[in-house]
């Protein structure tokens, strides 16, 4: 008797996770081997509560389409970590709701902290021999996976990333005066995403003149003072700056002050980088400031998506499924960079322990932005990632349409 | 002798100014009764220092596809009032500049303050027999221009605000948990963006469930029983909110909130309604919650422009021009809705002291979200001018390039 296979979608949503379950869908289905996949809604927290869809009649090329032009996460996510052991039984349930709908593939499309249930989930199949493969996808907008070229997920947000700060340059500079716009980017522990809204510098514009990452140390007078050096060659100034940077004491920045911050009935007040150093450019330089924070739409303009990484995120959907019909578990598909010119890539499929709850950062090396021979190993990196546009689905009235897997 | 015509660009930016001069730029010159086309830099700052450059380069059509691309301001803005009168010589000044240049033809790409420049500037030529006409052309994102069907600009930030919010519904829904998300519009007076950014709901989704504008008192009891409200039938909700929004007293929300938060140091502390709203709902309802600033992005995205817009915009320059050529003088151009199936406008001239200076809000009847009868006038009115996508030209990086007019 064939198996059926099982797939969900875990952790922070991304304009990439959706091209990786058509993936997922078109491969299975097209082995041959595979009778049914189904989705479990909102991750292993759906599958405990036996919430599982069939997908089978997503396998047309037109809705196959419309799912990777759709952004975040058809089958929903949650943020659920799977215990150490088997003590509560969560392990054996799921393995029963498994065998109940026998299901041989359990395919998990998630960031370091998912690929943590795909790494307990594959060690408890394999130590109490039940024949269940288990596989990592990955993805990320925040491009810190270790053993990965890079992460589905990433490119498009970096090519959000670029283009937007490149309008930002444009929009911040009509004015006869000083100014000083700081961008507040996502990137919690590792300043990938900062470097990618750096694009338009690396490729020789004057801005951002400031690139604030995570891997450095902040100092506030620093950055003072580089806004001051700025201002001798240009009269506008743009910062762009991870939301994770700390102090030489790895305190977060503006954390003490946040503390401080209350309302007139005392309420804690908290606030985002950006706006920690837009006031704190005011109150010391007094020019004109502006903090944007890019917010979620770094992580959902789909209509903005790279072709490149939808391409990729799909087939690493496709890999994984190969990887499970072939009996590997317990593993995550990677991508290998073959060469930059033409731009190439193979796919691999790497030990999940070896990913689950670590962190790739930006190297020290890629720190000096002024060194030419960085800025060439970083465009050597990054433009590939970000290229090709990806065609939207319209509906009726001219907007994007996203494709919705019905609740019932 | 022939004359020369002099262009500016004044007040906040959008992507449809530079398709405007660009219109200017062909007509005039297309038109074989101007030599030259001036650009004063930063408007009539960058006039009264003579900062003026030829534009008569630009007349190629790669040039002007290339500058109809551009988002913001390729000769820089300014927000410069002229005085009530004469007396301290500015126009005399301004007028002896344009003679000096053999200009006859002042055209001035603005919202309704800088409209107030086109109104004296013009009184000014016509009282003291000055041969020089003065037109004004319209743009803002702000759509509050009065006697028009609409404002060049409009279209393109209604568009990303649609889409926008339409990627934000599904980032947002993805936890099986409760949760609030305010996304804060601009629009200090009136809520014609606001109003664009709910299109999703007319268009049949759930959300936006709220829909704040200034035109209405704003009430956070209300507030946050619509809040109750939708929860009983969403897990998610979604409120659209103008910057702008006021109570019943006519402060703006949040305000007294704001002169209460000072940090350690006793400094004031700056924020948006959405922030204010977010800690509000944080206090009061306890839930997940997040406000989301659209920014600048909402002006400045030409990635994803209305080419509907952008057209007209590019064709409200021309006919400025040739309103000019004809010898009229004190008024600016305007949209006039013929029809809406199909979409047609006409083009005609109203006196500028019409439009100067004042605002056209969202009408009252168009106040009720819940008629179906309201929806679809709502929807007639909007959706003609999101249409359609501008090509952009991209670099040899694969990444948008915007074009540059050198300051020397």
């Amino acid at each position: 008797m064939q198996k059926n296979l099982v797939v969900g979608q875990s952790g922070g949503p991304s304009v990439a996770i959706n091209a990786s379950l058509a993936g997922v869908i078109r491969a299975a289905l097209d082995s041959g081997k595979i009778d049914t996949v189904y989705g479990m809604r909102n991750g292993v927290e759906g599958l405990l509560t036996e919430d599982l869809i069939s997908l089978n009649y997503l396998n047309r090329p037109q809705f196959l389409a419309h799912l990777k032009a759709t952004p975040a996460m058809a089958l929903g996510s949650c943020r659920y970590k799977l215990p150490e052991t088997d003590q509560e039984g969560y392990f054996r349930r799921i393995v029963e709701i498994l065998h109940k709908y026998n299901i041989g593939y359990f395919l998990y499309i998630g960031g370091n902290d998912s690929m943590d249930t795909v790494k307990k989930l594959s060690a408890y199949c394999t130590e109490h021999g039940h024949d269940i493969m288990v596989m990592g996808v990955p993805k990320t907008i925040d491009n810190d996976l270790m053993h990965t070229d890079h992460t589905p997920g990433f490119g498009s947000a970096a090519k959000y990333l670029a283009v937007t700060v490149d309008e930002l340059i444009m929009d911040t500079d009509i004015y006869f005066l000083q100014s000083v716009t700081i961008v507040e980017v996502m990137g919690r522990n590792a300043g990938w995403l900062t470097l990618a809204s750096a694009l338009p510098r690396f490729l020789g514009k004057e801005r951002p003149q400031i690139i604030c990452l995570p891997e450095q140390p902040f100092d506030e007078e620093d950055f003072l003072q580089q806004i001051h050096t700025a201002f001798q060659k240009s009269q506008c100034v743009l910062a762009v700056v991870s939301e994770g940077i700390r102090d030489k004491n790895g305190d977060y920045v503006g954390a003490s002050f946040q503390n401080g911050v209350t309302d007139q009935f005392g309420h804690a007040y908290l606030q985002g980088v950006g706006k920690y150093l837009e006031t704190l450019v005011r109150e010391r330089i007094g020019c004109k400031v502006r903090s944007i924070e890019v917010n979620l739409m770094q992580r959902c303009a789909i209509h903005l998506a790279s072709r490149t990484d939808l391409d990729e995120a799909y087939e690493v959907g496709r890999r994984a499924v190969q990887f499970a019909l072939e009996g590997v578990t317990g593993k995550t598909v990677v991508y290998r960079r073959v060469s930059n010119r033409p731009y190439r890539i193979d796919y691999d499929a790497v030990d999940v322990e070896r990913i689950a709850n670590r962190e790739k950062k930006v190297p020290e090396k890629w720190l000096d932005f002024d060194d030419p021979a960085t800025i060439r190993e970083i465009l050597d990196y990054l433009l590939p990632l970000i290229q090709g546009d990806v065609p939207q689905v319209t509906d009726a009235f001219g907007l994007p349409s996203h494709l919705v897997i019905p609740k019932e």
